[in-house]
């Protein structure tokens, strides 16, 4: 039995933290595989070591003083540091990287940006290492340039290459723990670049895959994944077990416990991924499974929505007669480097749904200009306030009736519904709103599953 | 006031035909634009003339003898000519111009069928001038090249230009019945093309809009149009009234009484549409609208399905993120010059629906194999029986719950549902099946709205 278990930044944001997190390591001899991610919050309104590491990067670039940023840095190890009584040479070694940072030269201030955010996740599973050793616990840091994680060059959003499994396979290890900084690997020029934000996932998820582990725990602040996001619904339905696309889609839109991205190395290892608590962590917490021999409990497994995404609504007439006209479109987008999303398309209308993050205002002008000269519509209107919504559960590619449950509620509370999709996959619904009124929208599909599905068992 | 009227095929078959048009052109003064359709069906079983000039034109192309056909064709005209006791000088030119046919030189295939096939409606409408000359009618015929009816470069699918209403406007006559032949037009270089199949209509159309005609009355075989397919459901509800985009709609899944293209000029040119049937031409018929002003009576106004649909299904990790995925497959289309009509997406996978008209198997092979090549998908799927229903109303916008009672008869029934999507429109839902169970969804959701609202009536 081997694990790969990956923690959070709650979960390694001080001492006492780690202290948790070293019993959990040592209740289970088959946690060998250790991931870590950045210092993060030790109470409301604290400030994570990434965002201390973007003020230090952008210090720099702006030619402007770091000594005191830098102490800011140095003191959230050097805390935990000596807590654990670890040797000054290792928290000397920090102040030296961490010092080291502002006199490198990097390609550009991407690079730059990547190199500041990943010494939270490298520095924190450096000093982590030493409080194992000094815990009586064998344990080493490895680097991802040791491991081999080769990933593409985009330097704040890359994602895996696959010489990395085979890098894997190489690795050398007797039964010392093995530390793993989270969220970065290096191109195949040496670069470092990172994934995109919650990273630490991912690395964990290729390493279950690259050592071939038999479960990869991943351990947040949460005791399981809700049915619905609590801070929209009161108490939503734990979910015990879910299968990985059911996963996907729901982190997808808006279910930020595990990593979107962070889902596919697992699938393709056939790793079991099991979300749990590192302050409760004789919980059960949620597991993630393929869904061979999966059967579903519900018609509905979760309820996400996301207000992250905007629209471009294009109307003219025949105009899916004319070969060549999304063609045009996605030439344009592509010039931008913009990706979209869907494309939901009428007779003559086609609704274009990108992700807000890869757009600016000034972007978005261009774009809408491009497009009027290049395919002259009758009509564009830009919907810069949308919602996904998505209703997920492998029950319904059984159960019928399904879709009447989630368009009901949303009639009756006269929700305007911009999109619905049902795609191939068949789990899942998406439906397209205005962001003002997702929370609702959600709040109502739920009540109409859950709150039924409760009185049924009266 | 002044009405453009057009007759389809069925309504100009023979001399007894001729006769009911005629005299509905004499009840009306203001029926002076006529527009006519090569000879239809006499009979079930009967060849329509398109049909034999089709023929006629692969004689030509495979150096076939043409004798018999050009007689077969000739017979048509002659005996409606006879019939009215047309001059000799008359048939003699139509007999001329068939014979003519085979002696011109095209630039290619493509240009000889167009010609070839328009002939069956010019040669018509110069028949049918003649006749109402006979029957005291003054009346010329307008050939397209007269009227300055300019077209696209597409010999079987051009699409009108906008110098075509420019050109309408200096059109020249009298108090005289003009006769124009529908189906076809030139290109800025004079080559004769047509539009596609039931292209009389979009003629029509066009004279309603460039000759700014009050009414354009689109005379068939039907009293009404239908809210569904009278060969699906047993005697559907007729529809009185309906908005240009309800039309359009329902034209695109095969509701074939009216052409699809056909409504955009009279949109566009603000102009009625009343469609009438020429063996019963006291009936109201259906009139169709712009949307303003409109009340919808019903939830749903019809419902239509066509199987003439084929789709292609992929499947990819984190298809979404890649800019330029669905970029390099529609390079792929544009390269074959193949259109799709729907692009319905999930979170990594993606469904392109074709018309299958485009299509044979030997250019799906290539595409299949071209987009495997591009994309690299974990999957790829070709459904060659692929369905679109078309769910139609105005009412849809502002009633609430119409989704539910669309789903819920194919849920009840086990009709697997490929795709649902919901435009921006808000007037249609799009939803997607396998061919094979097309009808028996159209039927349960007929039965849902029609049977349902019928009972409240009592």
């Amino acid at each position: 039995m081997k694990k790969v278990v990956k923690f959070g930044g709650s979960s390694l944001a001080d001492a006492q933290q780690f202290k948790k997190v070293i019993n959990i390591i040592k209740s289970d001899p088959s946690r060998q595989f250790i991931v870590t991610s950045a210092p993060g919050k030790r109470y409301p309104g604290d400030i994570k070591v990434t965002d201390l590491l973007i003020t230090y990067a952008n210090a720099v670039i702006t030619h402007k003083p770091t000594e005191n940023i830098i102490d800011q840095i140095f003191k959230r190890y050097s805390q935990i540091g000596n807590e654990f009584n670890v040797d000054e040479a290792i928290l000397l070694d920090i102040k030296q990287k961490l010092l080291k940072l502002q006199e490198t030269n990097f390609p550009d201030n991407k690079y730059l940006m990547a190199a500041f955010k990943a010494h939270g996740e490298r520095l924190n599973a450096e000093l982590f290492a030493a409080c194992l050793n000094k815990m009586k616990i064998a344990a080493r840091f490895v680097d991802p340039s040791e491991a081999g994680i080769l990933l593409t060059d985009d330097p704040d959003s890359a994602t895996v290459l696959e010489k990395t499994y085979e890098n894997l396979k190489k690795l050398q290890f007797g039964n010392e723990k093995l530390v793993f900084p989270g969220f970065f690997g290096f191109t195949e020029e040496g670069l470092l670049v990172t994934f995109s934000r919650g990273g630490s996932d991912i690395t964990g998820s290729i390493l279950a895959r690259g050592l071939k582990a038999d479960l990869y725990e991943n351990f947040t602040d949460v005791d399981v994944i809700y049915a619905a996001n609590p801070q929209v619904v009161d108490r939503p339905a734990p979910i015990e077990k879910l299968t990985y696309r059911e996963m996907r889609e729901l982190s997808y839109a808006g279910f930020t416990v595990f990593n979107d991205e962070a889902i596919i190395p697992a699938i393709q290892g056939k790793i079991p991924i099991n979300v749990k608590n590192t302050n409760h962590p004789e919980a059960k917490g949620t597991l993630i499974v393929s869904e061979k021999g999966f059967t579903p409990k519900h018609k509905v497994t979760g309820i996400a929505s996301s207000k992250r995404f905007a629209a471009l609504y294009l109307h003219r007439y025949l105009l899916n007669k004319e070969v060549g006209f999304t063609l045009k479109i996605l030439q344009i987008l592509y010039k931008y480097g913009i990706s979209y999303e869907h494309m939901p398309s009428g007779i003559d209308d086609l609704t274009i749904i990108f992700d807000k993050k890869q757009l600016t205002d000034e972007l978005t002008k261009k774009v809408c200009a491009d497009i009027k000269a290049a395919v002259h519509p009758d009509a564009l209107e830009w919907i810069d306030d949308y919602a996904i919504i998505m209703v997920v559960g492998e029950g319904m590619r059984t159960k019928v009736g399904v879709i009447e449950n989630i368009i009901e509620p949303l009639a009756k509370n006269k929700i305007a519904i911009h999109m619905i999709n049902q795609g191939a996959s068949r789990i899942s619904i998406m439906i397209g709103t205005r962001a003002a009124d997702a929370d609702n929208a959600v709040v109502n599909i739920y009540n109409n599953f859950f709150k039924s599905e409760a009185h049924s068992k009266i």
